[in-house]
C-alpha cells in the first residue's frame, strides 16, 4: 500500500473532489492543509511539490501528482469508480477535460469578483458567466437522458464535475431551470460514503502575489 | 476492428494531434473534413455529433467521442503510446489536463486577434500572453531534466502538448529562450511515423455566429 499525502485546502472544490473519492474508498492518507490565501503555495518548498503552485497535489511514495482530475484517475484506477470498457474510460477522460475547460469558468466566476481580481462590472465577468451557463446547459442536455455522465454508472467523471457545479449558485447561477443537473447532484450526494466537507471561502480571501487560483 | 470516422479540420492543431497518432498507429479511418469557418459545425446534424460544436470528434461504430485529448486516450490505450504503470497513466492524464488548461491560451492568442475576436491592443491579449508564457516556462522547467513529459517515454502526453506548443511562434511567442522545449519538439518530430500535415489558417478566417473556437 503506497503512502498517500494530500496537499489540500478546505474551501477548494478541486480539493473536495479528491476528498470525496478518498472517503468513498475509505483510504488512509496524511492531509497537509495548504492555505492558498496564507501564502502556503508560494514557498520554495511548495514549488518543489508543484511548480504550478496549485492545490491539490497527491504525493505517492514521494512522487508528486498535481491536477485534481489526474489524482482522481490515479485513485480510481482498478476500482468501480473508473469503468473498464476502453470507450467508456476515454469518455471519462472526455468529461474530466470538459470540467477543466468549461466548468472551471464557474470557479473563476465564484472566486474572482470576491477576491478583487475582477470588479463585478468588468466585461470579463459577463464572458465568464456566459461560458459557465453554456457549460451548465451542455450538462443539462447530456443528463436529460442519463443518470450519470458515462455509461449510466457513477464514476470520477461525476465526482469531478460535481466539485464546481454544486457551488454554481455561489457564483450567481441558480439551478432552478436545470432540473436534470439538480437531480444528478442529488444522485451523486446519495452515493455510499459520499461526504461533502467543503469549508466556506474566508470572507477576507484575496489573491496574493503569484497566487494561482486554478488547480 | 471498429469503424473509425474522424471529424477533422486541416488547420486545427487539436485535430492535428489525432492525425499524428493515427499516422503512428497506421490505422485506417474515414476523414470528414469539417470547415469550422464554413459553418460545418453549426448545422443540426453536427449538433448531434457534438453538442459543444467543436472539432475533432471520433466516431467509433456510431458512438461519438469529442475532446482531442480523450480521443488520443482511446486510440493509445493498449499501445506503447500510453504507459502501463498506474502512476504514469495518471501522470499522462495530468499533462492532458495541463494542455487543456494552460497550453490552450496559446491557441486563443494565435487565433483570436487574427479572427477579429480580440483587437491586438485589448488588455485580454496581455492576459493570454502572460498565461501562455507561463505554460511554456513550466514546460521548459519540466523538460530541462527529461526527454519526454512522462517517464522518459514518448506518449500521448507529448503529442497533446506538441499541438499548440509547436505553433507558439505563430502566436507571437518565439522559443529562442526555451532550449529544452525546442529540443523536445525535435524529438517528437523524429518519432517513427510522425507526420505534421497541419494546414495554414485561412487568411479570411473569421468567427461566425455560435462558433466555438476551442476543441
Amino acid at each position: 500500500v503506497p503512502h498517500l499525502r494530500l496537499y489540500t485546502y478546505g474551501p477548494s472544490p478541486n480539493c473536495l473532489k479528491v476528498r470525496v473519492l478518498l472517503a468513498h474508498l475509505d483510504l488512509a492518507y496524511e492531509q497537509v492543509e495548504t492555505n492558498i490565501f496564507g501564502g502556503d503555495t508560494l514557498t520554495g518548498a511548495y514549488g518543489a511539490v508543484n511548480p504550478a503552485r496549485q492545490t491539490p497535489v497527491l504525493e505517492v511514495d514521494g512522487e508528486h501528482l498535481p491536477q485534481s482530475n489526474a489524482i482522481l484517475w490515479y485513485l480510481a484506477d482498478g476500482t468501480h469508480y473508473l469503468p473498464e470498457r476502453p470507450f467508456e474510460r476515454a469518455s471519462v477522460v472526455r468529461w474530466l477535460l470538459f470540467e477543466q475547460e468549461r466548468v472551471s469558468e464557474i470557479a473563476a466566476l465564484r472566486f474572482r469578483p470576491q477576491a478583487g481580481v475582477l470588479a463585478p462590472e468588468d466585461p470579463a465577468v459577463e464572458g465568464l458567466r456566459s461560458g459557465a451557463e453554456r457549460a451548465l446547459e451542455l450538462l443539462e442536455r447530456h443528463l436529460e437522458s442519463r443518470i450519470f455522465l458515462v455509461g449510466d454508472v457513477y464514476s470520477i467523471a461525476d465526482i469531478a464535475n460535481y466539485g464546481y457545479v454544486h457551488v454554481a449558485p455561489e457564483a450567481g447561477m441558480e439551478l432552478d431551470d436545470r432540473p436534470a443537473v439538480r437531480a444528478w447532484l442529488e444522485r451523486v450526494e446519495a452515493q455510499p460514503g459520499f461526504v461533502n466537507d467543503l469549508v466556506p471561502l474566508p470572507a477576507d480571501a484575496r489573491v496574493g502575489r503569484g497566487l494561482s487560483i486554478y488547480g
